[in-house]
């Protein structure tokens, strides 16, 4: 083919992977299928980069970025006709500023990589979620990953300053701003934060880092009702003055499942209360922090606002704490499960659950539906089976979950994107007017359609 | 005029001021002269809203928003044939949820008020700024505003969470969203802030708020060097654990002058530091914090990173504190003068400043340029004075300021935006190809060029 031959002049022969050297490649970390594309292409640096887009642009082939494949929502799918490009060559980390709390990095670092190169300057990256080994700092823009820091940090977005992006014709955007404060224009970078790869082909970017923490407290907490639940949150979040930094809520079956064999932990409290919370504050100074964070559970518990707690006291007692909330596989062992990311107004959370149960028990006699996530930020996962994993199942799990969204202002997705996936619910969050306004971004920033094509609308 | 009369049967008489009504108003709160335009349009909601534009836009009539006309970069200026839209009647707080820490309010709000609402249910917005009373929240999403909490809560942009914006064509986008997480589909709400408002009209805003901190604790220090300021910097951000909350920096000539007569505040240290650093944290026990804060302090000195310290023991320390920080009208008793709100990394400043000296030194034999700022943001504000204040004059001194800024990847607006007044320089801090998409934007999303035409750039 012409122009694969055309980019290879471009990038070399170690710059493109075709035939098996693709098929070979998994399509996702969690899907067993191959990559289907007409090749892999791995630029080396943005200008190959941007040579290799303007050519796709001319001749209208559609590219779809690729980062560490651990997307959620099918946003790194390939089709045959369609060409991969991977960052994986744009791998470099440039710079690290220790006092303006910056570092300069290619899109194709992976996040626990970046996250290391902050620890050793006694910095932190803000940004964190499961997949650290694998995912990138591309995919992390690209999406707007979230994570279990959010409610201190906020999103990917946050902690993004500046950044370099390719345009669909082959023009390179460079906008590698450090500092906290500009409004020099518009703020261009918000075009390729969290859009999916669709307006541009982001290369380099400058995060912004953090002074590490000195202290951490742990705590998982037994809660008798949900508005105990939205109490202790704001107790404990008003308590910490700005350290609350996760709000983690497990429901009584998530809990259960997970302090029972054959899962492997052990259940710190009793089981039976309907709601868990695990809570974590970072701060400055690990006494004064630990004495003023059980302080405060005091309080809450003469309060009556929380039933029981368990504090810990070492990091081995932390990881413990982390692996009951992180063990959802278990819920993966009693048949095909479907795993859902929405996010919904706190004060909403409860009616939500008891329609979607509702919702649920109405088409099945038996079910799954178990409930988790990180509350503060209003995000909840769902993991539900129905018994079989064919598509209308899926179909009728997805209205059960989605439908009502709508009339409480929910979004289909909270941190996961939209990708494929979520294409057809996308209406559900978002009015017409708002997805036109999507497609004319599109249109003007991508006229030929090329980049990441048939993500997140049509 | 046909247009307003179409306009005034829209939004009836109260809705539309023209002659006297509009001239007798002045263009801005630092501006004597009276507004020109055609007429001042006061819709009471965003459908009166929407229909005027659509009107607009039919008509290539250029509409010019207006909130509390506190901008300081000649954002809101209007031309004899423009119209001014006012968003004085879309003043009302229509919610507030204490669980999720949201307010949802009209864009014509005052900062003051939103602030007063938050904090009479133990909240806080975290967006504050000098002009609070006058200012609007519309006005603040416009032009992202800054002011003294951004090292600790980010810039306005962080405060968003969900608007309503009318565009161009009448078209209203209703993108209310609630919640911290929100990734189904593009981030729209980011088209209207800090686009001075020229892509949409923002009408309404969903702004995050926070838990009101209890503890605050404040104090000036005296320093040797700029090295020392960044060394101080580090130790009492990683100190405070995410609790810094301001961190203003006053250079010597700037604290000698608002601390000596006919100012009236003293000098709580000595004058003849080079440095002078106002450092707050906010947190969660007055007691705690205020040890912890006073060892932090105890430790730089020792270290000998700062040479001597005053710390705030009551509100009214406090206050007289930040009063000298906010004394800037001193340095306007000499002459003209004009300030200027610059950022650039903090590495690069020092050197910056030499250079700005330099160049002031080239050009006029006395001159004033006395420095100031949020330094933890990378944000300097430059009060500077050459004896006249003639367009020369003024030219002169912007190149002086704004050309060293282009080597260091610096931004002619840290925090006012661009406006009118710094149209011209735009270039300095942003390549053709970011001004090439701007323009794309603009001309998608308003192709008649009636929204706030021949702000930011041409």
């Amino acid at each position: 083919m012409q122009i694969l031959k055309d980019i290879e002049a471009i990038v070399g022969t170690k710059g493109i992977l075709t035939g098996n050297d693709v098929a070979n490649r998994k399509a996702g970390i969690w899907i067993d299928e191959g990559i289907k594309a007409k090749a892999i292409v791995r630029p080396k640096n943005t200008e190959e980069l941007s040579k290799v887009l303007k050519i796709c642009n001319e001749k209208k082939q559609p590219v779809v970025p690729h980062g560490g494949l651990t997307g959620l929502a099918e946003g790194a799918i390939t089709l045959e006709g369609q060409i991969a490009i991977s960052t994986e060559r744009l791998n470099e980390i440039e710079t690290i500023d220790t006092v303006g709390r910056t570092i300069t990095l290619g899109a194709g670092v992976q996040l626990e990589k970046a996250q290391n190169k902050a620890e050793e300057n006694n910095l932190m990256l803000a940004v964190d979620l499961g997949a650290r080994g694998s995912c990138t700092i591309g995919g992390n823009i690209s999406t707007n990953a979230g994570g279990n820091m959010v409610v201190k940090y906020g999103m990917t977005r946050d902690s993004v300053l500046g950044l370099e992006a390719v345009l669909a014709d082959g023009r390179i955007v460079t906008s590698l701003n450090e500092m906290l404060k500009n409004n020099s224009g518009y703020d261009l970078k918000q075009l390729f934060i969290g859009t999916e790869g669709t307006l541009g082909f982001v290369t380099r970017a400058v995060l912004r880092l953090r002074e590490k923490p000195k202290s951490t407290n742990t705590a998982l907490l037994a809660v008798n009702s949900f508005t105990q639940v939205t109490q202790f949150l704001k107790h404990i979040d008003r308590g910490l003055g700005g350290n609350l930094s996760a709000f983690e809520v497990m429901w009584e079956d998530f809990y259960k499942q997970v302090t029972t064999e054959p899962a492997l932990n052990s259940p710190p409290l009793s089981q039976g209360f309907p709601y868990y919370v695990l809570v974590e504050s970072t701060g400055s100074n690990q006494q004064k922090d630990s004495e003023h964070f059980e302080e405060l559970l005091e309080e809450a518990l003469n309060l009556e606002i929380i039933e029981d707690a368990v504090v810990s006291k070492s990091d081995s007692d932390r990881s413990n704490l982390w692996a009951i909330r992180d063990d959802v596989e278990q819920h993966y062992q009693d048949g095909p499960v479907k795993m859902f990311d929405v996010s919904m107004p706190i004060l909403s959370m409860e009616k939500y659950i008891t329609d979607v149960h509702e919702k649920f028990s109405e088409n099945w006699e038996t079910y799954k539906c178990v409930v988790f996530g990180h509350l503060a930020d209003g995000n909840l996962h769902v993991v539900s089976g129905v018994g079989s994993d064919d598509d209308e199942s899926i179909r009728k799990m997805e209205s059960c979950i989605y439908d009502p969204l709508k009339s409480i202002g929910g979004a289909v997705s909270a941190e996961h994107g939209i990708g494929l996936e979520k294409k057809d619910y996308l209406g559900i969050s978002r009015t017409e007017i708002e997805i036109d306004i999507m497609r004319t971004l599109k249109k003007s920033l991508d006229p030929n359609n090329i980049l990441n094509p048939g993500k997140v609308f049509d």
